[in-house]
């Protein structure tokens, strides 16, 4: 009797159809970071029970882009490339648990459905959106990753323009933003198919990176950044009240899992 | 408290980021479906256990593309068709359960997520793709729904075209195949975080349409029909060995949702 | 020594990889307008000499979205629907030359390589952008082509949404409007590559459909229509200050060719 | 009276909805080339009168994928990316005209609208493809620019792959082929609007950058290539016999006009 394999659907006796290969997964990319503070109650707002708002700093959000080249182990998807360079633009906030500060992210955009499958697992809540970024290059017009350069950003979804921005680098800090420096508390639920009121599965999980490299941050003025409204998003409900800093940074990322931190249907470590 | 709603990701308190309103769902669109054989032993490897093949034409596939206008009950998706408008190209085949026969989707692409999302409430393996279908019109070089009527439609995914299709239309017939004609019984599975290679969910569910309405089904000559190889597919193992019939249809159809048909962590119907 | 064939680059012997086939070109499409008044300043901005206002309603503009299906005669295009569907959403207004009125498309944006291709050939100034439509169906909540049936439409460009409308169809009427309805009147001109400033060819041509079949034209009620400003359109300076009407039409149009009206570098009709 | 300005259509008072910038246009980017022979004659047919094969090396072939980033004198392209990044893959060969010899780019796909404009005006026979290519980047899984780093390339147009490579970068040497390193020589034509056998422009003119700049230029090993064929493409008839060799580059580019080398109306140098 033949076995279905593959991480996820569709499976098959081979695995070699499933849209997700195995964990752990690499990431190659660069990151653009504006974090500002809004009111904590913003916040507030989308931390489900038992989350609560971070002690220190709860209105602290960080909008960040990512141009991201990712792959299994052996490394496949790398040398085709349509199956593994994604772009990805996201709002984190941080938020408490058990007396811990984790970072959260509360929306997600990434334009490939591998980017989708990943973070059903890792309880990221991605929508397809279409994202661009500058990209640093060492000749002609295009910025270098150093004092003076200056990339843009922009995120669209349904052929509406969500938010943009535009940063130029100053000088060399220590990191590029604390927003989303904790380990993630994302939840992932799944609703029962008769009633759709009864969760089959509802869960709260942490992740972290399991290896982290990376060059050089760099500080950033904030030339430009907007966020728009949209009939299906709430961004603007989350529009920067005071900035903290801009932030660029090239960086090199395993991730290989993490832990279950509360299960909503039956109780923490269940 | 703020409590949040929504009935996919992202929740909000208003629920209006989400990206799947509640159901019912309401679709209106085109099917050209082509039905064949292939060596039982090729559906087989498809069906998790407890399921098993269907008694009757064990080896019978349909391979069908939809064209598909789709909302919740306020309509909003349909006039801004960006958000509700997608197509479709899967394959479904048969298998018993308990006795009784069902339909299973074991492959399909589609090209918006929020068509993706409803996949996984519904236990559909979606991949996004890019679906084309010649779609009928009464004026001009385009085909009518009437005999002597031409389609054509293809799939691609990750740049690499994967089935492709021509039918003339003959005649009309008393429904557009039997395949894709029973309740779906699909799989829903999520990973521990920790250890994924533990199931948090694994269950069998059933889904059916909650209304249907059509107009008359048309049998079509298959003029073309090929699967071609990918190396992250397996499509072309269902290659077919006889071919049925080619068939076309406009449908309305409403879904809304569901039942457990067996948890696979616990037993039937817990 | 080989000869190159081939009605539009790349050429080669076989004229196969040509982007397009030969004229005459097949069409069956849906249209949905809107027709209204502006400063006839607007308009008399967007005529080059000796193009001049027309005498009738000189202010009179109509933006409409077209869902086409197109093929040369061979209908191969028909048949891979991927090389032969496209949709448009086009700015229409009247000018006069020579005492005669035309129609003028001032912009433009389609969704394919060979919709722009035609436009080169035929004086339409095209740029890509995403273009959706509510379409008519029989079955389920998608619209009939009848009263009270109701159509969205977008465009967007550059990731920002440019314009989007949605009607009430209310009931049959002799036309779809009169702004598109004369012979068009458009420039082509290719810039000298040494002396861009120096014309190579500068000429208005007009162009007309070869032939027309269409159903019922249906008024619509215009229940929203926006023009949304963006950084390199001009879109927003053509906002109506009076609407007159919108239209509902499925179309066949067959186009092929048309004629020199003025040769900018030496005269009409040269 | 009101005068139209902008580069490219459309044009309008302010030419702020123009299509193109005025050149000159700046570019970093990089590029994978492939070069190889075939039969000289497969060239020939691709290169009309009065151009003839080179003298030296006549079949040589490059096949190049480019990413780029892209901009006008104000830089506004770098910083609203979706308006300035795109790609490209491309067959350039070489020819003689006069004596002297030319590259000539014979089949080009870009994945943006103003690519194709630019392409019009420099007699680059664009078309519309989906095209990527691994990125080098100083982190994580993805290749340096460096000896040992593996780098892959796609070509997909009309949803079928049509060109894929796998190299592996090996030594630094002098340049990164021969076959692009000419100035080219393209051809530009507009037919007439009523008898389109009649060409109201043909001209061949010849175009160079006005400045570059680039990195360490890098030979590779071809670990993979393929040209895959194609209803409306002939790529496959540009199959490699020969091998010469593998070749990655960064690169910053200024291009600002070119010089007319023959009118096929009138003569040379016109």
């Amino acid at each position: 009797m033949p076995q279905q394999t593959g991480f996820f659907p569709p499976r098959s006796v081979s695995g070699r159809a499933a849209l997700l290969p195995e964990p752990p997964w690499h990431y190659s990319g660069d990151l653009l970071t504006i974090e500002y503070r809004v009111d904590p109650h913003r916040i507030r707002e989308l931390l489900p029970e038992p989350l609560g708002l971070a002690e220190e700093d709860p209105g602290a959000v960080a909008f960040i882009w990512a141009d991201w080249q990712s792959c299994a182990t052996d490394k496949a998807q790398l040398l085709d490339p349509v199956r593994g360079q994604y772009k990805e633009a996201f709002v984190v906030v941080r938020c408490s648990f058990e007396g811990q500060t984790f970072s959260r992210c509360v929306y997600i955009w990434v334009d490939s459905d591998f980017a989708i499958a990943r973070g059903l697992h890792q309880g990221y809540p991605k929508k397809l959106g279409a994202i661009h970024m500058t990209r640093p290059h060492p000749y002609g017009p295009a910025p270098r990753v150093a004092p003076g350069g200056q990339f843009g950003a922009s995120l669209a979804a349904s052929d509406r323009r969500l938010a943009e921005a535009v940063v130029t680098l100053t000088e060399e800090v220590p990191s590029n933003g604390f927003v989303n420096g904790h380990p993630m508390a994302h939840n992932r639920f799944v609703r029962d198919i008769q009633d759709p009121s009864v969760m089959r599965l509802d869960e709260i999980i942490s992740t972290s990176s399991a290896s982290f490299e990376a060059g050089p941050a760099f500080a950033a003025d904030i030339d430009h950044f907007a966020l728009l409204p949209a009939p299906t998003e709430e961004l603007d409900l989350l529009a920067p009240e005071e900035f903290i800093g801009g932030y660029y940074r090239q960086v090199g990322v395993t991730w290989n899992g993490g832990q279950l931190l509360h299960d909503n249907l039956g109780g923490t470590n269940a």
